[in-house]
């Protein structure tokens, strides 16, 4: 969809990628062998040189993306400051979760010995890229980011929507890696559908993550777990987001909860996987008006590219065939640009046709559905599977309405937004990423926040171990202050 | 293989398997909604019921598995201290990992909101309780004891070997739970190998625990993995536990490792997944008289069952006719009873043959592999694939080499033992069960230890929820003084 030319870069061979995963392989046990600050100094130098090559990445990224600098100068940051908090995390102890049960001899039913539990690297990861996030959830985003605080060498499949800045952000985060005396293979990039695949299929990849559709993600996934040696694969599918309004807050601020929802769902050409699809208002909420004018007010914008584009027109085309749904805004699609679009419907609509209403369209389009009372409203929610995100706007007369709602949200969603809105993922120790099937596989973990690492680590005891044969992180001096469960409880000081 | 007639138990009907799934489904929502302390209270007087009904239980497990009474009463011991320890880790707050980060209006790029992270309870579990310990890894074990502390309702699929036992002690529990407030459904057995496929394959079950053959599990897995909606899948496959016997060990007390070594793998019939299989010792080692004489000293034993048996007496055939084996012992079995069995290979014979060398033998039998030098001792441990354990025998003057050693054996298994047996698997905060396939699948988890419940929980974070809508849990007072960590800090302290 963009207009500039866009230059192609050629896909890895299978040569290439032998050698590639080689490299990782060499690479794996050099990182794991690292002390957690030696690591945090490598991830810190990946993350300097990010942003200072950020004048030089940045215009690339518009070219390939069509996506605006602004933006993009701030997933830059965001990606850098991704980086940052998986090394403070490192060097706090976190993520190695270190565990020590020092030796009980008067254990019951059986004397218990000297037990010492650290994570553990998996070995080379493959991450798929995902079409939205040039930065933020491509080459330097946070699969990345973790699965290099976890230790392990990062193999990243580019997405072909922006290849050239991901071989000019690997060879940016690469130097900063091998200048800061990390081995070579700790990262690298390939291209093409068929690299990707091998790679997955390849014994020499202990774990994978992706970021992308439900269809691709799941034939990925079936690939992951039904090899000889099964590994985990941890995908980021699809979501709709549903975002509740209450009464009350109707009532206070309707204006700018119409305002703020057009802005999330355009945000981007709604090409967000935190996109609000659908917002609930009560049926009297007097708002249509403004959310047309808002939606109308949004300036077209080529999408990321045209195959994204056509699947967003399809989808729209799809939903506007469902009878139970009316247009209120029928965005343009000419001149390759899309316009924002919104629908409308009712609880019972909704209910009567879920299968097809509920059907996430990747774009500038979101549906508002009106409930007649609060079990409707109830109704609708429990009607959803799984979501990354799921929102209340409310005030303080809706607390009632809003603790009967929450439940339901949080058995249906990961992250529950009380009067925010969904898009805007904060980088954060407690952040979570992911959700219920079909949001992600592997909803047990997420893929923001420190957490993160965890799906690219194992646990590792040692029992009984001679103090100087332990890593050092597990001895009983704790020369790094790192956070550690010592019998049960949280400490930062030495044993004995 | 006993000679006592069993009373089998009827199939689960599907009728009634949907019965159990439905109550399960209910009483979701009602575990999920506990506070730790109320689900610790629940946990802790499952296990008081569990050690007061043990006279009526270990004779019925002694009848159905011909497991001496001591090691059955052990078990129940463990059993319902593994449960404490998981009501402790509640009553902590270890077992929600708390975290919070509150709002940071100055952060960059972007200002950050107030985030709090809970780990909530996927929903009803599936239990497939393994032959080899009918009370520690069945209705009452480790699987179990995790998800009820996780929050989520259990369905045991039992073990065929024990069905009696499994509806006593499901009985046993279910009373206590419901006695103590927990809701109908929070804990039911299902029999029968269709009953348990079809339970796989229901969508209202949300996770699933295994312990058994590598086959077996795999048949399990890929139905979890490929279902509809896919669901995790925790299967403790196979392990063969290597152990390596250096030379300052040899010298200073090789009398005691011999003997030690053979209780080990001798240890209930060698039917524990933890049964050390291989026995590295320098070539030069002089033991081989004193294995031999205890080997030959241990009394024939009936195994679990006629099935189990019959697999190890196969088993065992294939490695006699192994031609790198040679045979030091040759166990009798007849009468239906085993007795110890014990072969010899060198490494370089190992390594040729290793396929067939390395394939688990259910079964009190192992292999001695003698190393002419610590290249070779180095070259076999890289041989190997995923173990449970692995484990070292050594003096101080054998430090460098065990330096060089541990590594590898931390790159391919979940828990290094020093200078002692892997059968005895310790219920710790610290413990590690499990490791890289195919030891298990879905080796970033353990399923013996506090961090067990994590299989079974997925993170939920609020995002700027005001404190009465917060789960209590969450709220700036911290009023159980739970473990906590508030930006990036463990506490037990109120925030602010």
């Amino acid at each position: 969809m963009n207009t500039t030319h866009i230059e192609t870069v050629t896909d890895t061979t299978p040569e290439q990628l032998t050698a590639v995963l080689e490299r990782a392989t060499a690479a794996a046990p050099v990182l794991a062998a690292t002390l957690p600050r030696e690591r945090a100094a490598w991830i810190n130098a990946a993350a300097d040189a990010l942003d200072a090559a950020a004048d030089e990445l940045v215009p690339l990224a518009q070219q390939e993306s069509g996506l605006p600098e602004a933006r993009l100068r701030g997933e830059v940051a965001r990606s850098s400051g991704q980086l940052r908090l998986f090394a403070d995390a490192l060097v706090d102890g976190a993520l190695l979760e270190l565990i020590i049960d020092t030796a009980d001899p008067g254990a019951s039913p059986v004397p218990r010995p000297d037990l010492r539990r650290v994570l553990v690297p998996l070995g080379p990861v493959l991450v798929f890229a995902a079409s939205n996030f040039p930065f933020a959830f491509s080459v330097c985003g946070g699969d990345t980011a973790s699965a290099l605080a976890a230790g392990c060498p990062v193999v990243v499949k580019s997405h072909p929507g922006h290849p050239r800045l991901s071989d000019a952000v690997a060879e940016v985060m690469a130097a900063a890696l091998r200048d800061a005396g990390a081995p070579e293979g700790t990262l690298a990039v390939v291209h093409g559908q068929q690299a990707g695949i091998d790679a997955l299929r390849d014994p020499r990849v202990k774990a994978s993550g992706f970021t992308g559709s439900v269809a691709g993600g799941l034939a990925l996934h079936e690939i992951a777990v039904t090899r000889p040696e099964p590994i985990p694969f941890y995908g980021e599918l699809g979501s709709l987001n549903p975002t509740f309004v209450l009464p009350g807050a109707v009532q206070e601020r309707g204006s700018d909860i119409a305002t703020g929802f057009v802005g999330s769902y355009t945000l981007g050409v709604g090409q967000f996987c935190t996109k609000p699809g659908l917002l609930f208002l009560p049926a009297n909420h007097g708002l249509e008006e403004q959310l047309v004018a808002a939606a109308e007010g949004v300036a077209g914008a080529p999408m990321l590219n045209e195959r994204i584009h056509q699947g967003y027109t399809q989808g729209l085309q799809a939903l506007r065939e469902v009878s139970g749904l009316t247009a209120l805004v029928t965005g343009e699609e000419s001149d390759g640009q899309a316009s924002a679009s919104l629908l409308k419907t009712t609880v019972p609509q909704l209910l009567e046709d879920a299968d097809r209403i509920l059907e996430e369209c990747f774009g500038p389009v979101s549906i508002i559905v009106e409930y007649a009372d609060t079990d409707e409203l109830y109704a609708a929610a429990a009607a959803f599977g799984g979501n990354l995100t799921a929102t209340i706007q409310g005030t303080e007369q809706d607390h009632a309405d809003a603790a009967k709602l929450l439940p339901l949200l949080q058995d249906r969603a990961g992250r529950v937004i009380w009067n925010g809105w969904p898009t805007g993922v904060a980088v954060a120790w407690a952040m979570q990423h992911g959700g219920p099937f079909p949001a992600t596989v592997g909803s047990v973990h997420t893929s923001v926040g420190t957490t993160a690492a965890r799906r690219f680590q194992r646990p590792v005891c040692f029992q009984d171990t001679p103090s100087e044969l332990l890593p050092e992180v597990l001895r009983d001096k704790n020369t790094f202050g790192l956070s550690r469960r010592v019998n049960g409880e949280v400490t930062r000081a030495d044993i004995g």
